[in-house]
């Protein structure tokens, strides 16, 4: 039941990254779980990573190849974590590193491993690696929808995003894949998201604009509030469009790049939550009037969050009590209840910290009828602002979750 | 479907508390919904109140009147929460302290009002005036059912809880009655909790035994992370049991009923959470090993909070993997993962941060089963602890939040 979910777009080959896909039946058969892409010699490859302390062994090992050696291969399964796995875990993800060294020829450091799936079983290395070769053997520049399908868990559709740009007469492309829908509530970057593009970067501009942008995208969106324990989002720049390659991130080239690299960022986090587990909608919660932009952030989460704001957007329900009851739990120092104000996709429905004096109810159920709902609470306080993206909560929710290991 | 609680108990009379119930039809007919205690000249009256910002009407001038007047009367309504009205909130709640007085004979100030339901309508002032009569003329000492009833809104059954002893020759009561299914998160006090005794106690004394002992039981529960904006739990202390008025909470008598002042609290709390919003389950959690107690408090509520470990608790999976992930997430500084244990139902399920070398799913599967589950979570870090209740998260909670207001 996906919300406005767009169909996976068309993506073009982008010069220097290749993609091969495999069934390993890592959990079911027929079923595409196995993806690696091959990344050219001298691109730029940054990540970030879940904050959780129960990271999972293959993000450990991620974080240390990134700094050991040159990426030149990312190798991505489903169907299982290797989370809470412990130092087998670690020894399981290597292996595959080691498998896929092997099958093409570079060092295993040069590979970096992401697992995705229920936590706490082993890794089925074995399955893994007997499906390298035919994922090596599918490589091509032409499969990205191979691999957003490859990707998914619980998710219900594949999640890809596209821009190209053109800055003196040369072509740019941005492109990615993403996947999630429950434990949702990134803290550095999301389950997993990867964004490759053409242009030449230095690797420490891009891994600060990855860090800037993944603020704006994928750390500001919430399913459940649950942070993942393999949380990864990688940046990709492969240097053969042909510009000369940027050094800061204030080039006129850069900025370009930086949009185009925002909106592509944007949409896969919003397919994220559009696909959320049993959403019927998609609410943006945008916070404004805080005296400090954390305190926008933290009442928007808190708003986001909240069951019972969620069960009545499942019931289309326009209970802005729940709201402003979260609202002044959310501990914002100097909240004065009295200044708060509160718009549901366009209609003013409190005002002064009360029922908007000309607000009827009629108004209030039209308004959250739609599946996109915009709720714009303003604290009174000052200029900050933040927003996040969320979804709503029902009973397929629950059946996705109570039912997730049978 | 309140998971194990017992039927409301038989209360005896408590010297200086008369109760009065009546119908005043606020949000539906022929149901209890307006409730009158009265409380002896000289009783000692005090309260906690929720820290919500946007907190009720009610409360704001509970909190007035008990520093203004000595407390005659309680007056409580349900089906109406009298929250997030502003100004003419306040004037709706003194008007029924007002009309109460009138009845009565005693100034305004000497009456708190509490309300409870649904937030953002109106008071029906009308309705409520208009019914306190009949609750003034039902005044008994043998009403704490009736008052159990009469406070409901989602709770499916009356939660009432008794304890007497005896010292040096004289015997004691301590009684109460609370109420409250969602919007379960206090932050100082529950939904609505009243506990009565025939001691004799200085306020002081009884309000430092109320707001310590509110930390082992209201504001140790957590249904749905929403905290009310009702909040309020009332102890009374009415003097009549014949005992020299006690000055000091170090006092053996004291002690003696802080002991039984503690079993009520918590038999009262505990009662909300198996009676909470679609539970199926009664869950302990306690976070021991920590090195300071606010790691395992913190800990205890994400746990509790977590909508993916509470969907698996309603499925009865044993899928530990995300209760790491979010002992992983909680913000426990200088956490060694490798140092985590976890038990359910005595079950060693993971030792080290990973899976337990002996366990078997199907002990998991096995432990999970009960409608009381006891999950033990040692960090590994210290000796500090602490304990947290709460329910699962069911079908039910989603359709009741739904249609809450329908």
């Amino acid at each position: 039941m996906a919300v406005g979910l767009q169909d996976f777009p068309v993506i073009p080959a982008i010069k220097g990254i290749r993609i091969g896909v495999a069934e390993a039946g890592i959990k079911k058969p027929n079923k595409k779980d196995l993806v690696v892409f091959e990344l050219c010699e001298g691109a730029s490859v940054v990540g970030v990573f879940t904050q959780n302390a129960f990271c999972a062994a293959p993000v450990r090992v991620c974080q240390k190849h990134l700094v050991s050696a040159k990426t030149r291969y990312l190798l991505i399964n489903t169907g299982n974590a290797n989370a809470g796995t412990g130092r087998s875990g670690l020894d399981a993800a290597l292996k595959t590193c080691d498998a896929l060294a092997d099958a093409v020829g570079v060092s295993s450091e040069a590979i970096l491993p992401f697992s995705t799936g229920v936590i706490g079983e082993p890794l089925p290395v074995d399955k893994i690696v007997a499906a390298i070769p035919s994922a090596v053997a599918n490589l091509s520049g032409d499969n990205w929808k191979s691999a957003g399908l490859g990707i998914m868990t619980t998710d219900t559709l594949p999640k890809g995003a596209v821009r190209t740009f053109h800055f003196e007469g040369v072509a740019y492309t941005v492109a990615g894949i993403s996947k999630g829908a429950g434990m949702i509530r990134p803290n550095m970057a999301t389950m997993l998201g990867y964004v490759c593009s053409d242009i030449a970067m230095d690797a420490d501009v891009l891994q600060s604009i990855l860090a800037k942008t993944v603020n704006q995208s994928f750390n500001r969106i919430t399913i459940d509030s649950d942070t993942s324990t393999n949380d990864s989002c990688i940046a990709v720049a492969t240097g053969l469009a042909g510009n000369k390659k940027i050094h800061s991130a204030d080039e006129p080239l850069a900025l370009a790049f930086i949009a185009a690299f925002t909106e592509v960022m944007q949409a896969l986090a919003h397919a994220i939550v559009r696909d959320g587990e049993g959403a019927t909608k998609f609410v943006t919660v945008e916070v404004i009037g805080a005296a400090i932009e954390e305190d926008a952030t933290k009442t928007a989460f808190e708003i986001a969050h909240s069951p019972l704001v969620k069960t009545a957007l499942f019931a289309s329900d326009p209970n802005w009590g729940r709201i402003l009851a979260v609202v002044g739990r959310a501990g914002v120092e100097g909240l004065d209840v009295d200044n708060v104000q509160l718009h549901i996709n366009g209609v003013e429905i409190a005002r002064n910290g009360g029922r908007s004096p000309d607000y009827l109810e009629e108004q209030g159920k039209q308004a959250m009828t739609p599946e996109e709902i915009h709720i714009v609470l303003d604290l009174g306080m000052g200029n900050q602002s933040d927003t996040v993206w969320t979804t709503d909560f029902s009973h397929e929710y629950v059946t996705i979750n109570a039912e997730y290991r049978t």
